[in-house]
């Protein structure tokens, strides 16, 4: 547990202040005490990313890795790691976000030298395994924005809008989760379940179903694979409000990833281990759901097989319903997407299909 | 004017139907007589799209083509409007909406014979080129979606949701913009004019630098080239609430052309009418600003000068600042994203530039 509680988004920011000026000291004091300034931080190459069975995702293991100004060839990535710093712990003073694409623009003006963006990302990813934080808790978004609707009641921890709520059913197209709602606190909520939902047209299709009232359910749209802030959001709800999640994609492997990505994290995120809802279910469409309900279905693709192979190598893979599952795509070799219930007429995938999911998951 | 008011929608809703049922009649009429069913429609041939300098945006000329069931391969086609006008009347009598994708699965329920969705979607704009309005009136919307910020209340009128009213400054991250907010109607509005923006991480900047206060605004996100629905709504503020419309794009022709289509539409829904804002202003990043802010810019590539050519082709592009400022990219080839201006700072975006580009437009 956590511990988010009301007023627990300013404990946070304050430790994520504490964090940033923790490194700064260090190498500060390291300086006036005559020797060469570094940072230590956990290596994030593949040899060093391990499966947890206890936590339930990937994490890093005990190899560390050395920035040091000693060494020539780190003193770049060391000057432009301390700056990151300094841009994180300004845009969390003073309350500001950013996206990873303004940080590499905000650099020109320091002239502390990016080649691209990819550069300045990487150096962001630093930052996140040296405090162990994801960047979203320094105030660094991306681009992408998924939206939530449901019987929640939010306060806001802005600027500006502190202390203001809001209930999350009062617009039915959804809330969007930026900034802002990512740092709300709940107050109250009256709902029971989580659907996550990848696709913004079966989002509005459960809005207009009434999914919302019939399983007292918060829905969540990802928009395809869930930007962090999303992920963070969907492990609070379980967690602070202690509400189960089911997550419901597209019936191919990368819908069954994205659930998988929402339950245990992702490989490329393993410095992060706030990010996952390990009891959060895969609630469908499975390759066994296109038999069962004689979804209209396509042909996998040899993309699709590729990945389902590499997915069986993947040990979270390996058991219960994900290996089975996986089997018997590459039984039928067919895909079904979840607007393939629109055969039974727009109520089915609700009334029928989503209400009997809810029932056998428990 | 379109005169939207209150209860205005209402009222749309029921022309809606009653041109589908038009449809329906006449078929049934002529059937009915002993004669061949038929349908008749503008040709949306390229030959038989026209600017029409008037309008200020492309419109079809006076060829029709004609669907009949005398011909046996317009059975075909035939068969799946009328099925596609019945599947339209259900939606919008029942008050529910669905995706161009859902069309394309219910149709196998009726063993309507779609080959892919391409097919489905091209018979979806030959109805709406035969009623001659936008699918989403009735209520078939594409899996896109936008977002809103500002001073101004709605008041829903879906089923569920009708009279209940939210004012859109409430949830900073935004509100989507999906069938209920598309169908809303506007009750009271504090703002002055409508700040569309191309990028999420540029309209949640304008968020945070208190844009929709300093300019008195309403922050409009695109998300790239803004779905129909959300041009309706640009075009509906700008008509019913008189409010000025600026369009905020990136500084390359993708971005520019994305402004054009607000301001004048696109050639493949010239039989749609009421999709633009011929008033709307664009309001940058011009390629002029690439030099007059001395902004961090990218080398042009060869599908942007490509792209440059053809939009030199098209006639709207052929006067005024369109046509000054593509001579400019052309001349110094260089490309600028919305977020170069964080090289200034975050603040600089609203306080410098964007103030003064809305002096200088006026």
């Amino acid at each position: 547990m956590e511990g988010y509680g009301r007023s627990s988004m300013k404990e946070r920011r304050r430790e994520v202040l504490a964090s940033l000026e923790k490194l700064g000291y260090d190498v500060y004091r390291t300086i006036e005490s005559g020797e060469f300034p570094y940072v230590s931080m956990p290596s994030r190459s593949t040899r060093n990313i391990l499966y947890d069975p206890k936590l339930r995702q990937y994490v890093l293991g005990g190899q560390t890795v050395k920035r040091t100004a000693r060494n020539i060839r780190h003193l770049r990535p060391l000057t432009q790691l301390i700056w990151v710093a300094t841009i994180a712990h300004q845009l969390c003073s003073q309350g500001k976000t950013s996206t990873l694409r303004d940080v590499f623009y905000m650099a020109q003006a320091f002239e502390v030298d990016f080649v691209d963006q990819y550069e300045s990302d990487d150096i962001i990813t630093d930052l996140e395994t040296v405090v162990g934080l994801p960047r979203e808790d320094f105030n660094i978004y991306p681009e992408e924005r998924s939206s939530i609707f449901g019987d929640l009641t939010i306060e806001y921890t802005v600027p500006g809008y502190e202390g203001r709520r809001i209930n999350l059913l009062s617009h039915p197209d959804g809330f969007v989760i930026g900034p802002t709602l990512s740092t709300a606190e709940f107050v109250e909520c009256g709902a029971e379940r989580v659907i996550v939902i990848e696709k913004g047209a079966m989002f509005t299709r459960l809005v207009e179903e009434k999914a919302y009232e019939k399983f007292k359910a918060i829905l969540i749209h990802t928009a395809g694979q869930p930007p962090r802030a999303s992920r963070k959001l969907i492990r609070r709800l379980n967690r602070e409000l202690d509400l189960p999640v089911y997550i419901f994609v597209d019936g191919d492997p990368w819908g069954m990833h994205i659930a998988m990505v929402i339950i245990s994290g992702s490989a490329n995120a393993a410095h992060i281990t706030d990010l996952t809802t390990p009891d959060a279910r895969w609630a469908g469409v499975y390759a066994s759901d296109i038999t069962r309900y004689k979804l209209p279905s396509d042909p996998l693709t040899e993309i699709d097989v590729k990945r389902l192979y590499e997915l069986k190598n993947d040990p979270r893979y390996r058991s219960g319903i994900w290996s089975k599952e996986i089997d018997v795509f590459l039984q039928h070799r067919r895909k079904a997407e979840q607007e393939a219930f629109s055969r039974y007429g727009l109520s089915y995938i609700v009334d029928v299909y989503l209400k009997e999911r809810m029932e056998e998951l428990g």
